[in-house]
């Protein structure tokens, strides 16, 4: 784990801010700070394909001045079973019909659940009041824990499995974007100054750029076109 | 990670069990495996004061014939927060009344919150049907994440966070432990031939010695006299 920070001001109430170098999370950052919050970002290292990721989150957290910005290195490639991790080809130039329904291959066996159980922990160590988490149900209906029902559920966890919250002080999980298209969230980040060109969304990344035909490039520039804002994105391929 | 395997029974249910090393677990495998689940046993190396807990692990593991078992390393200290992951003191010599009550400082953030996600993620990749976990409402009532309404919101987590869940196969907790003394738990292993003195407890070891004063000494030398059972823990002191 590395840390970097910058000091919090002290009045603040303080919040975890999950943190993935995406557009959305970059746009949570942004909401976060906007309500006022000290954001202690948090980004996962877990042998993703797409690594750039986190130097993305790195830059995002810089530029964004959050808190502090901690990275922990997890391995979920040991578990398998997804194309993010394991040898699984990412899928390409897929239609908005094909990317709906099924669960993609792309999913991660259980990853937003880990992800907040270290949140809820960290949360706990600062005495942060909230976890800011940028799941979004409606680009990618097909993950289970990106729904509100897994958020309720997990909010059910962080109202029983902390000192906090048998003090009557459980850490309340914030998601504003989580009925947002990607073209409401674009324009809710440029209103608030999210620099975009710092962000990385691809699943497979041809060096520094980005594929352009992974389903996540397709809603990233499809939802710019929607929003009707430039896409600061360099892509390796047109796509369809 | 690290993994050792047996060939698992193709035909046998699988489960994932939480395996710390310690007297509860070592049973709570026993269990599992008299249930006839092919046990998937995962340990985690969290920066625990007690890492000889890991050791004790395998050799458990090893010794009742799991299907395999996972050594996960994970960063708690990073968090700080706990006697058994920071330089906090650990208590010694407390009475039975001194344990109860207040939240110990030996409790770790989000802890059993953690480790639950991870088993859910393998889980999820095994096609397990069951996770397995020791967590005891009776002795250890000061720690949040070991009591039945904790369980039961993590429940509610699985039945919606994963792809199994979402098909109508959701993972089920298993927590035969949670309402037993430690006598009773002893007298359950014992019945199904655990060997304690592969068992580890203490949480403030001294070499291969158990210090015999932490609460979880405390407890465990209890649960022995209880149960009218030697107890084969090699201490170091005699505690009070």
């Amino acid at each position: 784990m590395s840390e970097s920070s910058h000091v919090p001001k002290p009045y603040a109430a303080q919040a975890v801010v999950l943190l993935s170098g995406g557009l959305d999370s970059a746009t949570l950052l942004a909401l976060a700070k906007r309500q006022g919050y000290g954001a202690h970002c948090l980004t996962f290292a877990y042998g993703q394909r797409h690594a750039v990721e986190v130097e993305a989150a790195r830059r995002v957290a810089q530029a964004q001045r959050a808190a502090a910005h901690r990275v922990i290195e997890i391995d979920l490639r040991a578990f398998g079973g997804s194309a993010l991790t394991a040898d699984v080809a990412v899928p390409k130039d897929r239609s908005p019909a094909e990317m709906t329904g099924d669960i993609p291959v792309t999913y991660v066996p259980a990853r937003n659940t880990i992800f907040l159980a270290y949140a809820l922990g960290l949360a706990e160590v600062l005495g942060a009041e909230a976890i800011f988490i940028g799941v979004n149900a409606v680009d990618y209906s097909g993950y289970p824990d990106c729904r509100p029902e897994f958020v309720r559920a997990f909010q059910g966890v962080a109202n029983v499995a902390t000192k906090a919250a048998v003090e009557g002080r459980p850490t309340r999980l914030v998601t504003p974007l989580i009925h947002l298209t990607k073209a409401q969230i674009i324009r809710t980040g440029v209103e608030l100054g999210v620099d975009y060109g710092l962000t990385h969304s691809c699943y497979d990344p041809v060096g520094e750029l980005a594929c352009g035909r992974c389903d996540s490039c397709q809603i990233r520039r499809q939802g710019f076109a929607e929003a009707g804002v430039a896409d600061p994105t360099r892509y390796a391929a047109g796509g369809r």
